[in-house]
């Protein structure tokens, strides 16, 4: 088996796709439209060139409470609104503005119709000072969606071109959920086509840019989730991760994220090309947020609204209350090479300061051994492709569209085009069962409660560059939970020079290694770590990532 | 889609065969030597000619005492030795002698070795007399144990001749927990070739008989547990389930059987001839026992060892301790006909003696309308065979074996040895989890608590003749759990002629309820009812059954 299989079908056909132009300029205009004048931020405070970190730019504009709202976490806005002291209404401008002020300047959104927004906000003030309760825990909370999860009324078109004028006619439940629980909704955010890049290019609206460093990739593929949470344009938002999706704009933007363990979340009504369910790895939803706090409010409020009752795929496992764990009672396994594409230095730097700060809390830190990464990454990638991509062309050739760079990565993952047969998909099945209880024994014999890891390779990549997803997709496999968080770190040029002596050990390792290889272009970037738990076990995970992350960032 | 696509391909090898001829023997002899002089059915206790109802017998030889320990709930059992009442081997001795009684009466047992369980039980007992503590909920229980579980030292087969003398060097994980609870072992019981008939025959030690007529099946494939039930050979007996594997021979044999949701139950050390995971339809362990009581039992002791510690693929959903419904409160929908096969006179009888009780005592009942049953049963048969039913028959071809007449029919199931490719596997899932939600949806929407529905077509059916899976294996696929009780009622010829004037709707149904041909040679074969409620909510169930069951055959 191998990491890739290069793709050689094309979907594309420029005449056909000729007719889709119109309807994708009308899509981009109507977002263009949405940025309406009570929320913009000035054109004088938009750089003029990239390279730039536009994460500074809000307190510029804000007003001084706007800022403090927007400052806030989720649970404390909550309880404000609660008490009545602050409306909906006062919360949501000021994040109307901020996600405007996001978007404009890094191409966030794929829809913006803040109207509704400050309508459904309206609504819950009047609810509360009519009745003195909130309708749920996330009453007033300004939410943000990528774009591929239904939407009543709106186009959903999960990145392809030929969905661009597609109206969903009902709800995804997760939103649903999320909407009964008093979240309001504004914004769906960009997203690369295919909604399998680490990265964010599409033929809708195009590519996201880092708020740390605007030459810089979001990451994707919840990419405009990722410039969103940099920007705090939103409390949380809610991304949807089969490979690394939440994680790596998590990651590469400097936030948190989840990736729940699957069927915890539902998955009902989040649009994809599958005409079939490839169950091999699943896609999982989950929050990109500000903190752990903010996480563990989202997946209460989420699971709390019972979806197994509306979504037989879901487990009813309530999400449990439990308590931070001490520090000095962990053991927390830190991978410092995954044995196929070795981190650079500005992770290895943040990976050693985790573990020196980890220590000297009193933490037992050991160093976790790889199991047979590429083996598991070959596997991961020939289940997304196997049903020869064909779902997938399909969607695309519908359209004709160009295919993005990064598209013909994702199909060439694994056994690509070529696909696997039926009784070769129940062996990857196999394989991946084996290893799902070879990394839990390990980690039961070896008394480990976590591991720690790089989230990629390397900090925010270059658009369009990131080809090996090892570091995230490993864990879609085994269907271990993680938690992204920030280490305060950034990549700093003094500190993290490339190692241009170092010897590749493969042909992917010396492409995606390579990558970084001037550390003045990736300044700014943050330097972000995941940590990974038992599976199902969320709640200990989000508790504990609260703790190591304090530890670290101190 | 079709419900069969007959068998064209043979794995049939005489030559080849005659060599295992011997080993087949050898492990005859065996379970021949099992039967120890202590235990042993007097021979002119033991019928000469078939069609005798056997489950009388074990009076006619046990002691009082003895009678009355095997006639005990495994409830009321633990009670009595956590108090010194009993002894293990008090217990043991009982059950070890019943068990072997049900052996010589209906070939239920492909290992039989008393001499270990008396040992383990004498174990027992000095432990409890050493510390006054039990080692946990099942201390000193006698269980059965279908055959295809991994048992360490001995053989498991698997129904599958080629393996008739592959040891095995570990425990299934539900037998070691079975066994950590307190469990005392002493017999593996019969099973089909494959492992995929309703009914028993294989090459290994052949038919097994059902106890209330041993001219009938005692279903399959947990064929040997349903005899053990019937005969009280064992507290409960571990069975598995993929199409009704635990349901059919309860529900043939008179006994109580669940099939959990899936992922509950540790499947890990299941031996099959798969090579690969197929999820499309999982296969589930559970008990077959006497009573809700004991159903309750067996779960509550297997998922209260925390089986997700050691096995990967399970849930932490741990056992609630639930209260029993009250009757009055509960919506309970009867299905007369699945709109396939129209069950046979017996069986409608038992329906309508169900629904005329029930609502009597107060339930709402109403009619279940069937959801696309055949087009759900040529799904769940495709999934079994997508792998061109491959690895059963390179594990047949192994050793040549003649294939079983239900063997064929297993292997022609929807898509046959044809297969499916990986895009049409993929969609077959798309199908099941649309209708997880129609199902769920409909029960939600009509405010249905159960589904009250027959176990088969007809009663237990003669020896190799089932084809006909959908009143059981249409749960399978979608995942919804179901007990199967005795209604009190058997098959009675005044009451249950055949209807001949029945007009069949399609050949599997000309085939199928035609095969209830003449009510004599059916005499005093069990009614018994299947209740389904909602998926992953097996306690709720459990619990409804009991009460359900008592109204019922009250």
């Amino acid at each position: 088996m191998s990491l890739f299989s290069p793709l050689t079908k094309s979907s594309e056909n420029p005449v056909l796709f000729a007719k889709y132009k119109p309807k994708v300029q009308a899509y981009r205009d109507a977002l263009a439209a949405g940025i309406l004048d009570e929320y913009k931020l000035p054109d004088e405070l938009i750089p003029k060139k990239d390279g730039v970190d536009v994460t500074v730019i809000p307190k510029k504009f804000l007003s001084e409470s706007e800022f403090a709202i927007t400052e806030s976490s989720g649970t404390d806005l909550v309880k404000k609104i609660s008490k009545g002291e602050l409306t909906a209404v006062e919360v949501f401008k000021a994040f109307a503005k901020r996600a405007t002020a996001a978007h404009q300047l890094t191409n966030c959104a794929m829809q913006l119709f803040v109207d509704e927004g400050l309508q459904r906000a309206k609504e819950l003030d009047e609810y509360f000072q009519k009745t003195g309760k909130t309708v749920g825990p996330l009453h007033g909370l300004p939410v943000s969606l990528k774009e591929h999860y239904d939407y009543k009324g709106k186009v959903t078109h999960a990145g392809y071109a030929v969905w661009v004028d597609r109206v969903t006619d009902d709800w995804a439940l997760t939103v649903k959920l999320l909407s009964e629980a008093g979240a309001v909704f504004y914004i769906r955010t960009n997203e690369p086509q295919s909604l399998m890049h680490l990265c964010s290019n599409n033929n809708i609206v195009g590519l996201a840019k880092n708020p740390n460093n605007t030459s810089l990739t979001t990451g994707g593929s919840s990419s405009g989730e990722g410039a969103m949470a940099a920007m705090k344009g939103s409390v949380f938002g809610l991304g949807s991760d089969i490979g690394g999706s939440i994680r790596c704009p998590a990651g590469f933007c400097g936030a948190w994220g989840l990736r729940p363990t699957q069927k915890r979340v539902s998955m009902r009504g989040v649009a994809s090309a599958c005409t079939g369910v490839q169950e091999g790895v699943c896609c999982v939803l989950g929050p990109l947020a500000h903190s752990a706090d903010d996480i563990n409010l989202f997946m209460s409020a989420v699971i709390g609204g019972k979806p197994w009752e509306r979504d037989a795929t879901v487990i009813p496992l309530p999400w449990r209350k439990v308590s931070e764990p001490n520090i000095k009672n962990l053991t927390v396994a830190i991978c410092y090479d995954d044995g196929v594409v070795k981190p650079t230095p500005p992770i290895i730097r943040g990976l050693k300061l985790a573990a020196s700060k980890l220590k000297a809390a009193g933490a037992t830190v050991v160093e976790w051994e790889p199991i047979e990464v590429e083996k598991l990454i070959a596997t991961c990638g020939s289940m997304y492709n196997s049903d020869s991509a064909s779902d997938q062309l399909t969607a695309l050739g519908a359209s004709g569209e160009p295919l993005a760079e990064l598209t013909k990565v994702a199909l060439s993952f694994g056994c690509g085009e070529k696909g696997t047969t039926t009784q070769e998909y129940q062996r990857l099945a196999f394989t991946r069962d084996t290893y799902r209880d070879k990394y839990q024994d390990t980690m039961s014999e070896k008394g480990i409660d976590f591991i720690l890891t790089p989230v990629y390779v390397s900090v925010a990549a270059k658009p369009e560059t990131v080809h090996y997803w090892g570091y995230t997709n490993l864990w879609n496999l085994l269907d271990l939970p993680n938690v992204v968080f920030p280490t305060g770190l950034k990549c700093d040029p003094a500190l993290d020079a490339p190692d241009k002596t170092y010897k590749a050990r493969s042909d992917v390792e010396n492409y995606e290694y390579a990558l970084y290889d001037d550390a003045d272009e990736f300044k700014g970037a943050p330097i972000n770590l995941q940590l990974t738990g038992r599976r199902w076990f969320d709640e200990e995970l989000v508790k504990a990532s609260k703790v190591v992350q304090a530890v670290i960032s101190s």
